[in-house]
């Protein structure tokens, strides 16, 4: 006779973050796909942390930091005052923006989460179940942008189209190739690795491997070559953030690639959910710098020379002159015009 | 009491190669610095897999072909007739020449030692003597070429220079960075890693930092980014062939950072002793082709999913646009011109 227990389940907020009653756990993509393994975060404070180890990439952050507020929405309820629980949140908001802050996702989850949480305080109701169905919800309308997003883009890749990424563009990626293989269309892919963490060859080769997409490997040098021998049909990434004035700021080696794109006419697409209203030029975007050390070693294992010091700016920005299309949940724009795509808001 | 024996000397041809009475033996820059290993051939044959399977690279594959021919001599002396000696010889050289093709110096270094040994069955003389002291001297003599190439780079590299290099191009480069530091001047450098083989990341660095230059190290993608900060005062490559009209044929790498040089108007500078008079223009070099699966691996451990393939072009061409100075053994040249090069004999 078995008796029935009661067995929380957890709130799947993405494929690689889940929200359980103890605990938000975290797919670890370091180590992906070779291993399949789980970090455990009990506080906001260890999803902060996951954040800046990169545990967690692409759009994989946002994920995290609305799961981190959640469980800061369940520390803060157990605080006696309503002031208490306000400093709480905005302090934890605070915290998870500052983990990585060249992309703009992070700062606007957790802005909407903290308006939830005023709601929440001004009604007199407990945090935990509003933040996170709000979450939740933040994080449903994200992949639910990112599909009409992957229609706009799919309009723009040819059938028999070589596409050429760079990094890990997640949901952007694979929502366009899914819109482009619903419509009967035949691509395949060439990835960058995408030192020094590798994600193009671990994370976006097998994806779009497993997506049946015929996908080839190359070196972050070669690019330009197989653009110079016209093997290149367009190159696709994603933006961690694109300003107002059209400058696409994405993971370092990107400009690099558009700039050999300029030279050999190969489009590039930039996809984005939305410019940043927040960033009207280059200047007003953060670029983060990383760890050298990480330039030295290759999955934790020191490939170069004991003599010399490593440097790993993360981002680079590509200029709009170098962009032929940035596509959002709102359709294609040219980088110049951007503006009028908040343009019936106006 | 001693009793002094006859230790038979090998003939050191480079730091790389020595000729000894039993076999030609190479360092392997495969795993260097981190193994100090000597890969030992006991004949032609044995030099050539060597060379195809990258135990030597950059100026290696010259002192390795000569060597390999060397060995070849010793087994032709045993052959009965001169007409077996030569055709013996003839297919050693053929089969040396084989192993790569992009670069022209084992061509021509070959094409030197066969003439002598046509001397040489001419003469009636044994082969192995002439030839070993042939191969020594075209060691020695790209040697002093390269030093006296390295004193014409140096003129273009001014006090405070950051000097960006890519891939490894030994006595080139260093050649380049003693007339430098002769000069009184100080640099500091950065090399990419150069992905898949880690030449930039582990014999670069290492000889640039011994020569007391402050190195960092950046993976293949973040150049463009660098001299978009203007933190990039002059690109500088080896050549592994120049063509005459001005194509810088280099380890793939070298056109996507020549890309990015033009446009943020930093000088590239490329450094070959000589452009190739039998290779009028880029369609006459050979572009090596390898191994996919090197991509896929880093030292020898996968790093890429298991789903994908790899593509390796070895090399790239960098049309002359993107190139400033072509500094060769008799002075610095403008890729438009570099017919002058041969000017005075014609």
């Amino acid at each position: 006779m078995t008796t029935p227990v009661d067995v929380p389940v957890p709130t799947i907020i993405s494929q690689n973050v889940l929200i359980e009653p103890d605990a938000v756990r975290i797919l670890d993509r370091r180590v992906f796909p070779f291993e399949k393994t789980w970090v455990t975060c009990r506080d906001h404070e260890e999803v902060a942390r996951a954040i800046e180890e990169m545990v967690t990439q692409s759009s994989g952050p946002l994920f995290a930091a609305a799961a981190g507020m959640t469980l800061a929405a369940r520390d803060a309820d157990r605080l006696p005052t309503a002031e208490e629980r306000r400093r709480f949140m905005t302090a934890a908001g605070r915290r998870l923006v500052d983990t990585r802050r060249t992309n703009n996702q992070i700062r606007d989850v957790v802005a909407g989460l903290l308006e939830v949480t005023e709601a929440a305080l001004a009604a007199g109701e407990p945090l935990a179940g509003r933040v996170e169905e709000a979450a939740l919800d933040a994080g449903n309308r994200y992949l639910a942008r990112s599909r009409v997003m992957g229609e706009h883009a799919a309009a723009l890749i040819p059938d028999g189209a070589t596409v050429l990424t760079h990094c890990w563009a997640e949901s952007y990626l694979t929502e366009t190739v899914a819109a482009v293989l619903r419509s009967g269309r035949r691509i395949d892919a060439i990835c960058t690795e995408t030192r020094p963490y590798l994600q193009g060859a671990r994370l976006t080769a097998e994806s779009l491997a497993e997506m049946g997409v015929p996908t080839r490997l190359i070196t972050d040098g070669m690019a330009a070559h197989l653009m110079s021998r016209g093997e290149v049909t367009r190159f696709v990434t994603a933006a961690d953030r694109v300003t107002m004035d059209g400058h696409v700021v994405n993971k370092v080696g990107t400009l690099q690639i558009a700039i050999a794109a300029h030279a050999f006419d190969v489009p590039y697409v930039a996809l984005v959910q939305a410019p940043d209203r927040q960033a009207p030029g280059a200047d007003a975007v953060e670029l983060e710098d990383r760890d050298g050390d990480e330039v030295l070693h290759t999955l934790g294992r020191r490939t170069a020379s004991a003599r010399v010091t490593g440097i790993y700016p993360a981002f680079d920005v590509t200029p709009p002159r170098y962009v032929r299309t940035v596509v959002t949940d709102r359709g294609r724009f040219s980088p110049q015009d951007l503006a009028s795509y908040y343009g019936e808001e106006r």
